[in-house]
Formats: structure tokens, sequence, C-alpha cells
């Protein structure tokens, strides 16, 4: 990503003329809008919109930027927030002992193909240390005691804090997040689920969805909230299977689909295009 | 089909050497295999099979076939019918008033595509008899009173037990068929349900569907039982949405998928590759 | 469709603040844009958009908008064009024997999901008259003479005038049209291709897949130009085939991927939502 | 893969009782037939089989059953070949700077996903010697000189026969075999191509894409042949894409197809599932 941008993504109460308002500010900014994208949701009567600037068409910085919106914030019930490409976002990645998301993202993110920084790994399992290392990233390992899973998820918590993470990817962790953190983090933690949602929601999806003889299975990313499996997705995909693969086929046709459907997710996270309202998201091309 | 071919499909509990012993049978009667599908199932030990026999290379008929196959019927505990291209399957369509299914079925029909016959089609509805008529078809309009079902579902069975049915499509049916005449028509009623089943059972999946803001909406070809939704899957597709389509868009886009589905799901049964165990299928290539 | 919108289609050379310039003059008179979409492509350096407007917010008429824009127009060196949904395009279907496009345009049609009229269908054959006439529409039986095509296209010229056709679809019309008509319907005639281009243009394209023993095979609408099956494409898809295939499956498997892509691409330009620039295609969702 | 089996892979003209005769053979040595798969060529009158036979179930290993069918192969002009799976098929590496095949295979491998051996990596370059190594997997940096590349491909070559492969992936390797090393590993190299063979043969397979404005964009799996991308078809598949795609962008979302295809297509190859006739394939499930 050679050219610095400034990303503007707003929500508020639908109404006239929030377009071009919006675009007054910037226009008298001088700013060029090299992409754009808008979505009025009929039912909830809400707005939505996403803009991108060129930084060195702007003669201000995002700071100044989001000053000039101040007042249209106000006016407008605005939700606002500029994002700048050159402050990539801080991605702490969490997993057990399967390796194919990690790997995956890892590979992705060395290529530049995920403009992000990772600051570190944390997994419940030594299993990927030297992988994760050989890419030059600490890798931590934290116990999750299953009688008290208290203290291992502090560690966590203070990992995340200490090492500033913007957004929490559970690369195929097979822990459940306590509910606190969850909350403290709402709309910033990604987890992968191994079944097309609603489908399948808990344990052993692929042993559920093998029993009720489906003909094609999937992977849902959302992001986490307190309610297991049922946080706003952000995007899906599916394979076809048939009756002659067994539930270890399933597994590792899965692999395919979770791998593939966590790292668009994410992108489009890294990308500021996904807006969430109430437990539904506008995902921006 | 100008190839006349009997379809030999048959399940047991798996052994060795029932391949051999089925073609030694075929063989011994001068059968040329053009075609031989074969499936384990390795956690209920059953196994599955389907062979197309030129019908020219058999000296004997397909009733005489059966018979050969007599002791080893015995002997393996083998489910085996014989089923001859020259004899089509009857096919009754039901539907209500949405169109998509029906139109599709016929065009298929009529180009050659399904290799079947339709003796009437039978709606709850006047509204496609026009279409129905020209192409040929008798059409039946029984009404379904929502205050006493039974004589319109009696009048139902009468039409399906008169046009000797081997078959019964519910194209966008929107009634629940009463329990005696799911059991009656085991394995033989197929239905298109609106959702990617286990998801979003039941009634107005696409409003379902767009409350969850799921990524990709879907549809379900399976046999009917008596339990709604859960009867044996035959066949499934998806179609990606977004947060731009209205339940409206759902509906159109979701009606792509359940013609395209319901017409592969009718073609794999008339072709004999459906093979039913349990809850579960087996589809043949 | 129930709401009367304004669709606003604009296309120039790109620069700053076009996007707010476009948007003062709605918001000027008043209009609520429920729809918009954007595209700098980056390369040739030119600008896209398609917005939509509600009509009631308006005080003015969509001619009268358009004179609003007649500086702006000259300035911007503007190509713009405003489309009423309450003008809905004519369309005129041209196919030759194989139904399964014309059925599933006509249903489509009838369903009311294909805003549009049909004022005709032309064929090069009588097959279709039954079916045709059925809905109501009128039939004209225009056959090409193999060793002088010119009274044949001159007849179809005509009656495209006659019929006052936006647009003329060619749903398996298997008969080349002169390169003079080309030109004076640019971008307004759409055809199938039934294979996925670039690959295997011109005749027979389903044996050609077969010889080459493809995976997948695919079908492509695109606008017709002078230069056969090189216009610029609207949409693909593709359907997974195997080596059990025979060239007549591929027939018919491709026709469900014909029908669909037209019926996509179609809708897309209905709704206009396809831009051209030189021989490539911007379409909005 | 806990269970040992025995393959039995073979092609011959078409005639009466193959099936059967082969299953004869199996049958007389206890072998229980755990998997089957059969297909006739019409056009070619050709036959092609697969069969997983259960090792303990034999009294014989796999050479000696290979004797029993020596008679058999000379009646029926028989290619038989017979895998053993505790015998996994040794597969070299190559592959040049991009990393996202090499990733995905070389974690694939060590998940268990693929059941062979990779004895070491071949590259005309040095970045992923560090990656390749920490699988433990031995890595060559052989040089291709532009000027002269026949002393590399000469070493390649030396590394291919001290290594024994089985088998060679170009996973992304950017140079073109000699074609006496074609000819010499026939059906034994394995390439994936980064567009939707035979659209976009040669070079730069992206940009021409881009340049046509297809909304599809593939990657195809194939056999080396002494003609460039023209070796026969394993494996396809394809991504959408849209106008606000730049080269760069499909070049990212081929990635994913090619790896994807590359892995799906290996794996056919590795289960022995692949066989080529002229320049096709017969993949069986």
């Amino acid at each position: 990503m050679t050219n610095r941008t400034y990303r503007i993504v707003l929500d508020c109460p639908d109404q006239v003329g929030i377009v071009t308002r919006v675009g007054e500010i910037i226009a008298s900014n001088g700013g060029w809008i090299s992409e754009a994208s808008h979505h009025s949701d009929v039912e909830s009567k809400w707005f939505f919109s996403r803009l991108e600037v060129q930084a060195d068409s702007l003669l201000i910085g995002p700071a100044e930027l989001e000053q000039k919106f101040a007042q249209l914030k106000q006016e407008l019930n605005l939700n606002l927030r500029i994002e700048d490409t050159d402050q990539p976002k801080r991605v702490v990645l969490m997993a057990s002992k399967g390796s194919h998301c990690m790997s995956d993202l890892l590979d992705r993110w060395k290529s530049g193909d995920l403009h992000c920084e990772i600051p570190c790994v944390i997994s419940n399992h030594e299993d990927m240390r030297g992988l994760v290392e050989w890419y030059g990233i600490p890798f931590h390992h934290v116990v999750i005691d299953k009688d008290d899973k208290t203290p291992g998820f502090a560690k966590v918590e203070e990992l995340v804090d200490e090492y500033q993470a913007d957004c929490v990817v559970l690369a195929r962790y097979m822990q459940i997040l306590p509910q606190a953190l969850c909350e403290k983090l709402r709309h910033k933690v990604i987890n992968i689920h191994h079944s097309f949602l609603p489908s399948f929601i808990g344990a052993r999806p692929y042993h559920q969805a093998s029993r009720r003889g489906v003909k094609l299975i999937g992977a849902t990313c959302h992001y986490v909230t307190e309610q297991l499996d049922e946080g706003p997705i952000i995007d899906q995909d599916v394979v076809r299977v048939s009756h002659s693969d067994k539930v270890e086929d399933l597994v590792r046709l899965g692999k395919d689909v979770e791998k593939t459907v966590l790292a668009r997710g994410l992108r489009a996270h890294l990308e500021d295009r996904v807006l969430v309202h109430g437990n539904q998201t506008v995902v921006f091309n």
C-alpha cells in the first residue's frame, strides 16, 4: 500500500443530504475521494458510509480533519472515525493446536497481503512456537487451567493491553473468552467458527454436520460477543461434501474454508470496511 | 436417452466379495456394465451400489434378471431393485402460487433434460393452470381448506393413486402433507426448502436469514418425512448476499437456488442415484 | 418496485470534488439519495458514478433535473443520463430453438422480478410461438436465409425500430447480427455466450471444452460488438464438470449457467448498473 | 491414514466383464474392496478403474497380487499398477519467490493432510530457505542462468534422481522445464498455472485478465508436458472479481485459488485418483 489514505467511516440516522454535507467538508479542504460507499438501511432507517481520501490531497492531518466534522457529528448524531493507513492496526493472534489458520495468516502477512502489525501470538499450547518465532513474532504460551480459567485469561488480557492490540483474532483458539473480555473488546475480537452459522452452533460442528447428512459444509467469521457463536457475521463460505466424506474429511475440507473466510473477514476489518449495527454488519466492497 | 439400460440399485450389510458376486451374475448373463458406483459406509458398516447394464447386452429381461439375484438377496440380506430406463418414472408436480420451480421443471421436461413422465400437476391455486395446460399436462385445482384439510388431501391422495405416481415433487407447495401420506409415499416425495438446512427450519426462512445477517442463503432438496424439514437431504446450494439485499432480494435470489437445486435433486432421483439409509443419502455421481 | 426513483448515471475524467458537486445539485433540489456508488479507475483516470434519488423527495422532474446538470456536464466533460424507474426499458428478446433462456426470462418477467416491458419476441424458428403467446407477447418469426441474410436482418431492424426497443437480448439466438446493426445498437444488445470467455470463442464451445478436458464450464453475458464474442463482459459464471460428463452433459449443465448469467446481466443492465468504458464494464452492486 | 490399503489402478480398451474379472482375482485372494470407481469413455471406448483393497484382508502382498493379474493384463491389454499406502510417494517441491503455495503445502504436509514424503525443496531463489528448513526439509538453491539454463536444469535433474522423486510439484516455479525433463517425468510433474486454462496461456495472465475485463479469474493444476500450459488438466477453480480490482488485487485473489487448486490436484495425484488418457484426465472422487 504505497498510497497513504484516510478512511472516514461513519453511521447515523438516515436523512436527506448526508453524503453532500460530508463531501463538502472533505472538498473544502481539498480532499480527493478515491473510493466511496454508502448504504441506507430501509428498515432501521440508518445510514452507513465509508470514504477513502488521498492523504496528500488534504492540507490538514487526520486529527484536524476530524475536528472539521465536530459540528456535523453533533447535528447528525454521527458515529465517525478516521483511520490513517500509515497507522496499521495491531493484531494479536490467538490459536490452540490447529495450525492451518495461523500458518495461512502469517504467510499473508509476510507477503504484504495483510496490512497490519502482528505484535505477538498467544496460545494455550506450545506447538506453534517454532513457526511463529521463525516469522520473528513473539510467542506467548498462556495455559488456561480447566479448573480455574481466571488466571490464564487475566494473563491474556494483560498481554493484549501490553501489546496495545487494536484487534484480536481467534485463529482456531479452542477456548471461550470470558464475558468481561468480550465486552471490553467489543467488535475487536474476530473468531472463525467451523460451521455455516446459524447451523451447528457449539461443539463439534463437523460431527453434527455429518450426522445430519448435509451436502455443503461451511465456516463463519464473526465478531465475538457474550453469546457464543451469535455475534455479527462478517463473512461466510461453504464447500461441497458428499456421502463418501467421513468426519475427518469434513474436518480437512473445512480447514480450507476456515482459513480463507478468516483471512477475508480480517482483511475487511483491517481495511475498515465492516460497520456493525445491532447484530448485523455492513461490509463494503 | 437413446440407450436402454437397466439400473441395479442395492444396499446391504457390508462384507467381502459383494461387488464380485453381483458382477458375476451380471457377467454370466452377458451384461455389459457401462457405469458402476460403490460406497462402503464405515460407521454403519453398510454397502451401497448402483450399476448400469446395457439392456441389449443381456439375453434376459429385467424381471428375469431380478430372479437371478433371488438367492444372493437372501444370502446377503440385500435390498435390490432393477429400474428400466424404458419405464420412465411418473412424476406428479405440486405447487402453490410461486411459478419459478414449476416453469423451470416444465421447460426441462419439454426439452428432454428430465427423463420422466408428468401425468398431472396439482395445485391449491388456479394461477398456473394456463401455463401447465400449454405444456399439455392436466391441471387439478385442489383447495386445501384451512379449517379442515382432510378432504383436500384425500383428493390429493386419490389423484396420486389414480395417476400412478412413482414420485411427487413439491415445487414450492406451501402446505404440509399429512403424516399418513408422508408414510405411504416414503422416499417418494421430494421437497425444496428455501433455506440451507438445518438453518432456518420452518416458516419464513428468508426473514430469519435477514434478521441473522447471514452472508449466504441457500436451498435444500430433501425427501419429505413426518418431521418437517428433517428428512434426508438430496442436494443443497447457496448464493452470496450482502447487507444491501432486503428480504425481497433474498426471496428473489433464493429462487434461483431453489429451482436449480430442486431440478438437480429430482434428476438424481429419476436416475436412481439416490439411496437412503436412515436419515442420510448416498448420491452417486 | 413501488418506489419511484431517478437513477443518475455518469462518468467523466477523474478530478477532485466530483462527488460533492454532483451531490450539491441533488441536495439543493431536496433530493434524498437512497443509493450511491462511485468508482475511480486508477489506470485510465476515469470516474464512474451511479446514484438513486427518491423521486418524491425532488420538487422537479427528471428532465428539469438534467437541466440543472447542464453547466457541470460541460465543466467536467460529463457523460450523464437520468433514468426514471417509472419508464421501464423496452426489451426485445431474440432466440432460435433452445428454450431455456427464453422460458426463464419470461417467468422472471411475469413474476415481476425483471422490471421491464417485453414488446415482442423475434425468432428465426417457429418453435417458441406458443409459449411466448401464452405470456401475451407478440411473436415474430423472421427467417434468416443462409444464402442472403440481408432481407431477414432488415426485417429484424424494422421490428426493433417499430417496437421502440431500448435493448435487445439475444437469448440463445444462433445468428450473428450484421455489423451495421451492432453499431446502431451499441451497448444495447446483450448476448449470452456459452463459454467462459475468452476461452472457446466461436462455434461449438462445449465440444471445444470437452476436447480440452476442462473441469469447469461457463457462460458469459456481454454487449455485442462488431467483433464476435469480444464485447464488454457484464457477467460470467461457471459450473463444475467431470470426466464422466459427455458433450451432451456439458450442454445440459451449461444451460443452467447460461440462463442464470443472462438474467443477472440483463437485470444489472435494466437497473442501469452497467457502465461501459472501452472494452470493460463497471458493474455497480 | 491408519488403514493400509492397496490401490489397484487400471485402464484398457473397454469390453464386457472387466469389472467382474478384476473382482474375481481380488475376491479369490480374500480381498475386501473398500472403494471402487469405474468409468467407460464412450467416445474412445476406453475403460478406467480404481479399487482400494484392505491390505490385511489379503493373504498376499502387493507384488504377489500384481502377479495374479499377469494373465488378465495380457488378455485385456491392461495398464495396471498397484500402489501401497504404506509406501507414500516422494514429492520434490520446486518454487521461486512467491511463498503462498509452498507455505500452504508445507502446513498441510505437517498436519498430516497430505500423505507423502517431501525429501527436498528446490528453488532458483534463496527466499524460502528459512521456512523450508524450519519444517526440517533440505533446501537446495539451484540458480537457473538465463543465458545458459542447461547446467541449472542438469542440477535439478540430478537432485530429482538423487532424492528418488516419484513426483515433482511446481509450486509457482517461474521457469519452464526443458523438454527432455518433461518427457522423462511424464505425468509426474504437476504445475499450477495462474489462469483458468485455456484462457490466458503464457506470461502475465492476470494482466491479460484485467485487460479483457473478465468477472472471474482462475487457476489450473495440470501435468506438465512439452507444450507450455497444454498438459492434461487435473483441477481448476475460479474466484469472482470486479471492476474495482486492480491487477495487484487479481494477483492477491488469485493466490487463494492457486494454492487451493494445487493442493487439491496434488492430493488427487497422491491418492492415485488421476488417470491420464491422451490429453485428458479421469479424476475419481
